[in-house]
């Protein structure tokens, strides 16, 4: 489409100024741009393309006039905003998870499930980030073979839980080689020099994590089958800005690693890093920045006799397609 | 075993520097202690228990009247003089890789096969690091319903590569807070802010690398059972010496998570540490410098419906139960 008048809501955050890069570099088209934040940063100027912006204050009135909406605020916010927007004829792509299991919007990955994107109703939602870099992964080989069951760890950066929580690591970083006591106020426990379970609340009766029944129930509405059953262990690592994923799937039928490699080099937004001969396969620093997928350590299950247990590990930039990226190309389609 | 006079080979590297620690918290019984290391640290002084050592050259002729031998050097060191050492009539009990898989050569965790050690003929092996960890956290519930399958994913620290690792982790974080290119001698990539796929050679018929394969070997041996079927993705993270360990098991029969958390913490080097409410489990900074294993995150397998497959995260401290420690409890049992 062609926004005639953009806004982005969360402007001052990680993934909102990503999204102004995003825009930037894929030209989105648009006449008008608004920079909407919470009270707290509005006021602040932000240059882009050229111009200088002022970030204005999030107000129920912000949306008249605006075709499209990219959200990038928190799950509250969005549920107190989004819905105003649409009552103004905006169509909101929201990052939040406020709506992403609602029946009534599509939760969409452009080159997976774009014609959901036409069903949408005012919002549409941008997925998880661990469950966009997962899928990117593994749809291709759900699509050559059909998946059964998924096995996943993450390794997961700071950059999930924000723009003060890429700081904190850093603030950390330093306290520690300093001998000082690190700071936790973005994350509850040091993430610099260490590893923790990924920091959202526990669901007592399975004892999963929010951030890993995301991955299983987004992925099913992405994909549109229940039938892959999923079990995912979400940890938080040092890294600042990609998420790594260590990948086992059982596959419905037989199949062959060259055609699994075929398969994710020629599907848009994936490559393959997969350099047995020099151990080079994807980094969270190599892959930051960067708007693609990256697959690598493609191989059958040590106890594999049919072919039919496959494994990999892939590193995506959880601000690029894991959020900015995928929703500026949920924009993109409509 | 009482040794009347006790040697370290590679006394101030990483690990042999906390084998002293644990000798010494474990008042472990000995005469005279010999501290052996290559010619270029030969002449080092060390200061143990009240007294100074001077680290003597490693040569053949060094094991004359040692009763015991640990040994935490390279392979070939391991390979060039452990031999020598028996024919002096010493007992290794060695930390490299070397004779791990020798069929002559027991491969221990005392918590979980003592009764092998009694068959040694000179060389006792010490396993690698992730497959203790790995082993303590499973074995307890292997005893109690027999594991059919093991997928499991790796976060190890840097401590696993040694003493210039670590110092090499410290040093890339710096750089990289300075804005700076990190070095990277011990490790082929940056570890600092970064993971990857553990820097051991690849097996170019199956794509596993050796870490990998060492943790399926000797788990088998140490188990005495090749019928769990193990496939593990081995990932460095930037952490100092604690390995974490995301693992999945498919049990031989109905289990039950009371049954299963009163035999971890009941089992001797284990600790439970699985606060669902807190969102607090094992995590590598709480663990370094920890005799014991951490287990928390125990739940059925999210698609799981007859309590057949199990998830759990563990924490060990890489060079205390992963080396140094695990050494001294095998000398413990002779």
């Amino acid at each position: 489409m062609k926004a005639k008048k953009l806004a982005i809501v969360g402007a001052t955050g990680a993934v909102g100024q990503e999204m102004l890069k995003v825009l930037e570099k894929r030209n989105f088209p648009y006449d008008e741009l608004v920079l909407l934040a919470s009270a707290r940063s509005a006021g602040k100027k932000i240059n882009f393309r050229g111009q200088e912006y002022t970030v204005q204050e999030l107000k129920e009135d912000s949306f008249k006039g605006i075709d499209l909406a990219l959200f990038s605020a928190g799950g509250s916010i969005t549920k107190k905003f989004a819905p105003v927007a649409v009552e103004s004829g905006t169509i909101v792509v929201d990052n939040s998870s406020a709506y992403r299991m609602d029946p009534e919007v599509p939760l969409v990955v452009p080159e997976i499930n774009p014609q959901d994107a036409k069903k949408h109703k005012g919002i549409l939602a941008n997925p998880n980030c661990s469950t966009i870099i997962m899928l990117m992964a593994v749809y291709p080989i759900h699509k050559l073979y059909g998946i059964k069951r998924i096995v996943v760890s993450t390794y997961q950066a700071a950059s999930g839980a924000g723009a003060a929580a890429m700081q904190e690591l850093e603030d950390q970083a330093k306290a520690m080689l300093a001998g000082d006591q690190p700071p936790t106020e973005a994350f509850p426990f040091p993430l610099a020099f260490n590893v923790f379970s990924h920091n959202s609340s526990l669901y007592p009766d399975n004892g999963f994590n929010q951030e890993e029944v995301k991955m299983v129930k987004e992925s099913h509405k992405i994909l549109g089958t229940e039938s892959i059953r999923i079990s995912p262990t979400c940890i938080r690592v040092g890294t600042f800005r990609a998420h790594a994923e260590s990948i086992h799937m059982e596959l419905d039928r037989e199949g062959d690693l060259d055609e699994v490699r075929k398969a994710l080099s020629g599907f848009p937004g994936v490559q393959l890093k997969d350099d047995t001969e020099k151990n080079h396969f994807p980094m969270p620093l190599e892959v930051s920045g960067q708007d693609d997928v990256f697959v690598g350590r493609i191989r059958w299950d040590l106890g594999d006799e049919g072919h039919k247990n496959l494994q990999l590990f892939c590193v995506g930039d959880q601000l690029l397609k894991g959020a900015a990226l995928n929703a500026v190309q949920i924009a993109e389609i409509l």
